[in-house]
């Protein structure tokens, strides 16, 4: 990268870029569909309304090549005290290897603290080594089981 | 249980017997405080105030005597499938051992369900292993990793 990204909100115009992303991915293939279908556009703007909400997109040169959603949680454990959840974090397939997910999570921890985040947190499926490999270079403890019970 | 506790959303008037529950535990102890906190009032009333977030307590017999916290996450992934997230489970000393745990849990995915979510997610400390034989025994598959990063 010569030139560094810039995080930003995602747009309306990004949708398209950012489906492409999780839809490009072992575990995600299977599951996204048509960019332009409505349920992805309902799912944008609720976020997009939602004060403790944030679709984050980095871009790079013009283009969208990053992208990760940063959720506010309020709860009453630890004093009452806000967390920021990590999900949906992506980078496009042209610029892996090159440290952006890094600067992402970096940035997003930096944002986290200057709200007064008392804790970052997120999970990440057994299956992805690498990415198991990266949080716990970034300080992240895996101090958690994940549990999901699907719906559908 | 004599008779079938009731599931509510938290009143004001609850708070005190739900961070009682919150420090009474070998996790929370070290790190929760005076009921009457004002930190605990402020993240009571976001909660209240969300219509994305629940706190619910458990009431047998006109006492408070379990709590969790609902999270209706929206997000891209999965063609903008909502999730639904359960944080800060805690059944009273008094009734441990006599199934609350399981209907609350039930409880909750039934709603989740009812909303639509496709999915129900929660993480839970790895030193918890009888709460980790408890999730599977619900149908949940422990397939992430839960990690935390600590900002205080």
């Amino acid at each position: 990268m010569d030139n560094n990204p810039v995080f930003r909100p995602a747009r309306i115009e990004d949708l398209p870029a950012i489906v492409a992303m999780l839809a490009d991915d072992p575990l995600g293939a299977a599951r996204e569909g048509d960019p332009g279908d409505k349920r992805y556009l309902a799912a944008f703007e609720r976020i997009d309304a939602d004060p403790y909400d944030e679709l984050i997109v980095a871009e790079h040169e013009g283009e969208v090549v990053g992208t990760m959603q940063l959720t506010y949680l309020a709860g009453l454990s630890r004093l009452g005290a806000e967390r920021c959840q990590i999900e949906a974090v992506r980078v496009g397939a042209a610029m892996r290897g090159q440290g952006l997910g890094r600067r992402m999570i970096a940035w997003a921890i930096d944002r986290a603290r200057e709200r007064g985040c008392a804790m970052v947190q997120l999970t990440s499926d057994k299956t992805r080594t690498d990415a198991h490999r990266f949080y716990h270079s970034l300080g992240f403890t895996a101090s958690h089981e994940g549990y999901k019970l699907s719906l559908s």
